[in-house]
């Protein structure tokens, strides 16, 4: 089976995959909005620490109706943006198309289920430093793994098809059982390190060098797990002291959340705070220190507005 | 009963109180350090809200051995500064001698007690919005009522005659019986504000103006009350919708951590954060969103050194 892929949102995430993907196959379909002309003109770069690569040939749009519609939707954007979706998705997908969200935090499926019930829907975890750092022109800094896992409607010929694309394109992936243990996992890491390097403008080596903060990080890593816990995903203890060794063997790093404050982008708190907040609460566990977090992020957000 | 004063660190809260007094009696002497030679030349200025005032003949020293024993000695330093109180209390003391540290935090008299167990001891709590601007100048802001309590060897008869005086002095001073109570109610108003301004790099206004700050402050009240009745001080929790009131009564202002940080001085998260922090849990509540705001602080001032 051979799959046709549409890439909204080719940004650090988007680009990176989609612009592995298209290494080996030329049915890759890149949406582009403010680099279109630029990428048109002069390809599209991949810095990577796997190898640098340059495509002079994608297929790219600066219109979705312009586009085909594709099995795969692979969505890279910011959470923040996917209103646009709306106006998109029914542009490139077909009745059996699979719409995969890579993308942090909780609850995003769900919204794109309430607005597109018949939409096959899966998510999609990237661990990965990346960042875009000019028109056309992805910086990829460390690692690349991808676990994806389905929401609804799972379609798991597809889902197998395109980690097997994914795989043969040199990007491990993993497909879950349970979209929701992948999730909560990755805001394992992202809750303290993406909220603490805004608020307290740092980076995750100053962080790990701290002792205070190793402690408040451990501890609101382990929030998180409870809260995973009080909803139904399994997730032991242990997890907390994985990440943190994790991070400590990383380079420093800005977080995605970190490099959207410092670039005056919107920050993703809606699905990395305020819905596993809610979620948590109303499965009777209250995440004090997440809270706390969430609403010193809201502040700087909104004083900046 | 006339009463002598020693007046150590001359500044926001000593240089105010201290030369209120001294508009009333000629018995008040004053320690000063880097500004002793401007104020020999130039007098004390004190502008407040209530009526500027100068004075141009101020019993000044910049050595504690030259001072005379003193009935009482005001103690105006940061708490970050207690270390020299040392060298300076045995010069400036008598047998009969009472030292009230007009600080914020708690722990202080526990510390100071342990250095000098003869001593009588209190504490001063001081409701003022008022700072040091440059040498010899003091601004005062809004408010300057004090709350006074004995610590150990309550001496009656010499904390009701300096009540007095302050009160003869035009501030309105009241006597506690046991000083935990007022320790504990500063903090109520110390803990949010002073964390949150460095943390956020703001103001009480725009703190107040923030709906999720509002309910964060809230919390960390409710915290420190619950904390408060733990140690065996009892506060009713409608105290924290008092203090919210009285801040979004007040004038725009930087709280004495937020000024300490942008002057780059040290911050006093020992007596203000830690030692709270500390009490409680020896009493069997954790404040968790304190022990948040303090690792937080602790980050950012060893960021800097």
């Amino acid at each position: 089976m051979s799959l046709s892929y549409a890439v909204i949102g080719t940004g650090a995430i988007g680009g990176f995959y989609g612009g592995k993907l298209a290494l080996k196959s030329n049915n890759i379909h890149f949406l582009l909005h403010s680099d279109y002309e630029f990428v048109k003109s002069n390809g599209f770069t991949v810095e990577s620490v796997d190898g640098n690569f340059h495509h002079t040939n994608l297929n790219i749009y600066n219109d979705a109706g312009a586009m085909p519609q594709c099995d795969v939707v692979l969505v890279g954007l910011k959470t923040t943006n996917n209103g646009i979706l709306d106006a998109i998705l029914p542009q490139v997908t077909h009745s059996k198309s699979t719409v995969i969200l890579i993308q942090n935090g909780l609850g995003m499926e769900e919204d794109l289920a309430r607005r597109f019930p018949q939409l096959s829907i899966a998510g999609g975890l990237a661990f990965i430093c990346s960042q875009k750092t000019k028109p056309g022109h992805i910086r990829h800094l460390d690692y690349g793994k991808l676990n994806i896992g389905p929401y609804n409607h799972p379609q798991p010929e597809i889902l197998n098809q395109v980690c097997q694309d994914f795989n043969d394109a040199g990007i491990e992936t993993h497909l879950f059982q349970d979209l929701l243990l992948p999730r909560w996992q990755k805001l394992v890491w992202n809750i303290p390190y993406n909220g603490l390097s805004v608020v307290l403008n740092t980076t995750t080596d100053c962080m790990m060098k701290d002792k205070s903060l190793r402690t408040l990080i451990y501890d609101i890593m382990l929030e998180v797990i409870n809260a995973a816990n009080h909803c139904g995903t399994a997730i032991d203890e242990s997890y907390a002291t994985q990440m943190m060794k994790l991070t400590d063997n990383m380079r420093p790093y800005a977080p995605s959340m970190k490099l959207d404050w410092d670039y005056h982008r919107t920050l993703e708190i809606e699905f990395i705070y305020s819905r596993p907040i809610q979620t948590a609460l109303t499965n009777g566990y209250d995440m004090k220190k997440v809270t706390m977090l969430e609403q010193q992020l809201q502040f700087l957000q909104r004083s900046r507005q």
